[in-house]
C-alpha cells in the first residue's frame, strides 16, 4: 500500500503511520520526495487490509493498493487458466460451451421444445429459471418448485447438464439436487450469504456479474466462493448500466481481455440480457467468441411471443440454429470449437 | 401503454396488437399518423404489464409506458405524505429525524460511548450493523448475535429506538426482536425474497436505493413490501456509482425533489456512504436538510482511528455536535426543526 | 409525440395542449384513458421539435418521442447502407477498411517508419494526428503546420490517403489540403460549428462518438454535417465513459448492431483509445469486426516506448502484423476481407 | 509517481525503469516488498508528466500518481481562497452571487423584462445566450450578434454585469465587448484552444463542468486558462451524466466540499441544466447554498410556455421571487448572505 501524506505533515503524523504498520506486522519504506513523503507498507496480505485503516490517520492525503483486492481470483496466485468439469464438459479449454434455454420455465411443453431445439443445434447445457427475481412484485415469479422439478425431468430426457438460478441461502441444497450448474444472478453478486452458501456446496457456480460491479468487485465476490474450497467458479458478462438508452446494459466486451489478464477463472458472456432484444443478441454473441470468452448462456423460447419473462430478447429456434452456424466458423477463426 | 409501428407495418400486424391487448381486457385506440401508425394501450392497470408482452410482436417499433411501473408508493395511489411512527417518533412530518451511531457494532465500550455521544447531541435513533455484508471476505463480517444483543441493551439503556440491517430473509424475525427499525441495504435493495419477509412483518423499514438501481426502481421495489400490507417504509438514499472517482458514491441530491413529487413515502439520505471521507459528510448532510429530507442517517464513532469498519467515513462525536448545530439552523431556514 | 396529462388535469388544460399542436400545423388525436388522458400529436416532423413545447403547459404529466430526434441519419430516411468512398476505397462495403498508424505526429522518421509497417500489413489508410487535443496544458500538443506536411509527404509517397483530426472550424481548409479524411474527435462530437463548416466542405469525415454521448446525440451530430450537404460521414465508436476502472473507456459493442439497425451510415471502432492498453487491442479489434463493423482505426508506432502521446496504447509493427492476420480470418468468418 | 512492478519482473525491468527516470531528471526510491518492487519516482514536476512514460516499460504492472495532475487550480499551489471580483461584485467572498435571465435571448421585449424581474428580487449578474449550441441542427440556435447587442444595451440599462456563452475562440473578442463574463459550456470544457484563448484574454470567465468530466479534468482544463496568466476562473457545477432518467442530469452535490478542498477557486452551481424540469430547480439551489456553494446560474424568463429554448427548465419571475426569499434564510443559516 503507498500512503501519500500531505505536504504539510509532520514528523509524528509520518511516524504514527510507520507505528500502525508495524503493528501489524508490515514492513515500511519511507520515501521522501522533494514534495510530499510517501510511506510505502510492504506485506504478502497488504490486498486483505481496507486502506482505511492508513487513510484515517492524520496527516494522510491518500492511500492506494499496489496488491489487488481480490486473492484467490488471481492469475497471481494460479498462474494456468482454471477448467470447470460439468458431466466431462469442460468449461475453460478449447471448446465454447453454449448453454441456452428458456428465461423461465413456464410448462412441461415449452421446456421440453425448448430442450429439443437447443440440443439439436449443439447446445450442450440447458438454461431454465425456477425462481426468477423480477423488478415488480406484480410480475410472475417463476413455477418454483415446480419448474426445478422440469429441469429435472428435461436433464434426464434429454441427457444434457442444467443450470438454474438460486436467490436463497437457504434454496442451495434443493436447488443443486436439481441442477449441475448453479447461477447466481446479478442482482445477487454481492449476496455473500448466498456465496459463502455454495463455496460450502462445491458445485459449479456461474457467478453473474453486478450490473454496476467492477471487475475488481467482481473477482473478489469470486473469492468468497473459493476460499469456503468450492474452485469451479465460471464467470459471467451480462452487460453493465450505463447512460446508453437504446438497449437494457451496455455489455463490456473489454471485461474479457481484462478477466483474461488478471484471473484465471473461465468466463462465459450472456448477449441476451445486454442487448434486451433479440435483434442484437447475435452480434454480441459473435464479438464475445471473437474476443475470447469460453462460452456463451444464451435465451431460446420455442415461442418468444407467448413468453412470460422476457420475450424480447429470447431468440427461436431457428434463429437460435442460425446463430451457432455463425458462431462455428467464428471459433474456428480463433482457433477453438463449439 | 403506447405502441408506436414500423413505418412499414402492415394492418395485419397492427390487428394483431390490437387483438392482444383486447384479449387482456384493455382499451385500445389507433392513432394513424402521417408517418406512423401508433396503438395507445388503455386500462387501469397498464403498469403493471411488461412492455415486451407488445414488444414482441412483429411490427413493433417500440413500446413506452404512460403508467409508472411502480402503483402503491406512488402519489397518484395515495396523495398525502405518509408519516412513518416509532416510538412516538414520526418520520415525514417538520421534525427532521436524525439516526447516527456506528457502522459496525464493534463491542460494548464502542456502541455505549457512541449512543452516549449520539443521543447528548439530539440524534433521537440510535444507527448500529450487526450484519455486515463486505467486499472482501477477509474482512471483519460483523459480530451478528452479539451484536443485536448489545443493540438491544443500548435500546434499554438509553431508552432510544435502534435501526439496523438485515441481510438474509430468515434472519427477519430475530433482527426484529432487537431492533425498532431495520434496514435494507443497497446491495439487497432487489433482494425480493428479503422486502416480501419484511412485508409481512409490518416494521418500520429503511428501504436504501441501490449503487445502480433508478428511482423508478426503487420505487417498484417499495412496492414489493408495501403489497403485503406493510405501509411503514421510509426511503433512504445513499448514493449512485458513477464515473467520479474522488468520491466512493455520487449522491443523487435531485431524487429528493423527485422522490417528493411521485411518491408518498418518507425520505432520508445517508450521507456518510456517500461521500467516503468524513471531510464531505456535513456538506452533503446541510444540502440533504436544504432540500427537503425528512432525516439523515449519520455514521459517528467514538474513535475512528481504531474502527474496525469505514473509519474514514465516521465523525468523531466532536464534529457530530459541531454538525448538530448547523443542521438545526439549516432546519429552521426550511421551517422545520431538529 | 406522446403527451400524456395529469390525472387531475382539466378539460381547458387539454384544450391548450391541442390548441398549441393545431397551430404549428399538427395533427391530433385524443385518446380518454380510465385513468389518464393522452393527446397523441401526429406530423412529418414532429422528431425535429423539442419536447419542451408540450411539456411546459400546465397538466401535462411527460412528454414522449415517437419520432427520433434525428432525421438524415436515419435508416427510414435512407434505407440501404451509404458508401463512403476515399480515392477508391470503399468505406461500408464488403471490406473491412483498417486505417492505423500514431495518434500523433512526431517526426518524419517515426511517421515514415509507421507508414511502411502499416501499408505492409495491409492497412489502407494512415492515420497520424498534427493537432492534439490534450487534458493538460502542459503536455505535448502535436506538431501542427509541420505535422500536417508530414502527413501530406508521407500520402504521397505511399500512395496512401489519410486521415487526421480537425480541432477547430478555422482549420478546416487548412487540414483537409493535406488530409483525405477528416477526424471530429470525441470531445468535440458536440462542436457545432465545427461540424458545420465540414458539412460545407464535403469531404469525408470520421466522427467519433462522444464519450458520454447516447447513440440518438451521436446521430443528431452527424445530422449537423448532412444537413450541410455532405453524406460522407464515416461513425467512429471509440468506447463511453462508464464506472468501470480497469480501462480507459468501456468500448459499447452493442452500438455496432444498434447503429447499424436505425443509421445507413458506415460504422468503424477505435479499440486503441477504448482500451487505453496495448494488451486490450487485439480482443476488442476481433470483436468488433465479428460484430459487424466496417472498419478500425488503430493506433501503431514503430517505438511505443519513446511515444510523446499515448504509448501504453499503441501497437508495435510486429503486434499490429500479428493482428492483422487474426482479423483476416474474422472477417473471412462473417463473410467479409480486408 | 509510483511504478508497481510485475511479480516476475527482471533486474533489468526494474533498471530500465530507474533509468528512465533518472534521464527526466528525477529521483527515485526502490521499495522491495516480499511479493513485488515498487519505484517511487519522486521531484516537484511529476504531476504534469503522463504515466504512460513509465507504463509502457516491460515489467511495469501499473503506474499511480501522488502528485495531481493539476496544479495551478490546486490549495498546495495556493492555500487561500481566490475571488473574482466583477464590477465590484465578488465571487467567492461571503455573498452568495446570484446569475438569473434566460437561456437564450429570444428578443428586446423578453429581455428587458426578463432583467427587470431579476434585478428586482436581488440577482446581481444577468444572465442570457446569443450563441446557443444545440443538440440538434434543426432547433434555434441563438440570436448571435443581435442577442450580443441585447445584452450589451441590458446591462446599461439595468447597470449589472452580464454573462454569456462563448462557443468559438475567433468569437472571444468580439464577445468581451458585450460581456463582463465569459461562459465555456459543458460540451466545451475541454476546447482547449477557446481556453487558451479567454486565458489570453484575461477577463473573468464562468467554465462549466463538461456532463461527463471528473473533478480532476475539469481542475485540469480550469489549468489550460491558468496558464495563460488569466486567474479570474469561477467553476459551475451543471450536474454529470448517470444512467438516472428521471431528470436530465444529477447534480454531483458533492463536487461542492470536493472543489472547496483541493481548489481555490470559486465554484458556482447550475440547478436549471441539471433539473431540466423547473419543479427540481428550487431544492437544487438550496442544497447548493447549503453545502458552501459561492453562487448559483439560474434560467429565468417572463413567459416560459412561450421560450424558444428550454422552456421547461426555467422559472417564471414569480417562482424566482419566492426562491430567492427562501435562499436568502439558507444563506444565513450558512453565515452568508445574497
Amino acid at each position: 500500500m503507498i500512503v501519500a501524506m500531505r505536504k504539510d505533515t509532520t514528523q509524528g503524523e509520518i511516524d504514527a503511520v510507520v507505528q500502525r504498520a508495524k503493528s501489524m506486522g508490515l514492513d515500511v519504506q519511507l520515501n521522501l520526495g522533494t514534495e510530499k513523503t510517501v510511506v510505502a507498507i510492504l506485506g504478502t496480505n497488504t490486498g486483505k487490509l481496507p486502506t482505511d485503516i492508513f487513510a484515517v490517520l492524520p496527516g494522510v492525503e491518500s492511500v492506494s493498493r499496489i496488491m489487488k483486492p481480490y486473492k484467490l481470483a488471481s492469475r497471481e496466485f494460479k498462474a494456468e487458466d482454471s477448467l470447470v468439469s460439468v458431466n466431462g464438459i469442460e468449461i475453460g479449454g478449447k471448446r465454447i460451451v453454449v448453454m441456452a434455454g428458456p428465461c423461465a420455465v413456464e410448462g412441461e411443453e415449452q421446456l421440453m421444445k425448448a430442450a429439443t431445439a437447443v440440443k439439436s443445434c449443439g447446445a450442450c447445457i440447458l438454461r431454465g429459471g425456477a425462481f426468477k427475481p423480477r423488478t415488480s412484485p406484480f410480475s410472475f415469479q417463476g413455477l418454483e418448485q415446480a419448474g426445478l422439478e422440469l429441469m429435472g425431468q428435461a436433464r434426464q430426457l434429454f441427457n444434457i447438464p442444467v443450470v438454474t438460478e438460486v436467490v436463497d441461502p437457504h434454496d442451495v441444497s434443493q436447488v443443486s439436487r436439481y441442477a449441475d450448474i448453479l447461477q447466481v444472478g446479478a442482482r445477487n453478486m454481492q449476496n455473500y450469504a448466498l456465496l459463502t452458501e455454495i463455496g460450502r456446496r462445491k458445485c459449479p457456480v456461474v457467478l453473474k456479474r453486478g450490473l454496476a460491479s467492477t471487475i475488481k468487485e467482481w473477482l473478489t465476490a469470486a473469492d468468497y466462493i473459493l476460499a469456503e474450497g468450492n474452485n469451479r467458479v465460471i464467470l459471467c458478462e451480462r452487460g453493465i448500466r450505463t447512460f446508453e438508452d437504446s438497449i437494457r446494459f451496455s455489455l463490456d466486451i473489454t471485461s474479457i481481455p481484462v478477466v483474461k489478464k488478471f484471473s484465471h477463472l473461465p468466463l462465459i458472456v450472456d448477449p441476451s440480457h445486454a442487448a434486451g432484444h433479440y435483434s442484437f443478441v447475435p452480434a454480441i454473441a459473435k464479438a464475445a467468441v471473437a474476443a475470447g470468452a469460453d462460452g456463451l448462456l444464451i435465451e431460446v423460447h420455442p415461442n418468444p411471443k407467448e413468453a412470460l419473462v422476457d420475450g424480447l430478447q429470447s431468440l427461436t429456434p431457428s434463429d437460435f440454429a442460425k446463430l451457432m452456424k455463425e458462431l462455428r466458423l467464428i471459433a474456428k477463426s480463433v482457433g477453438r470449437y463449439i
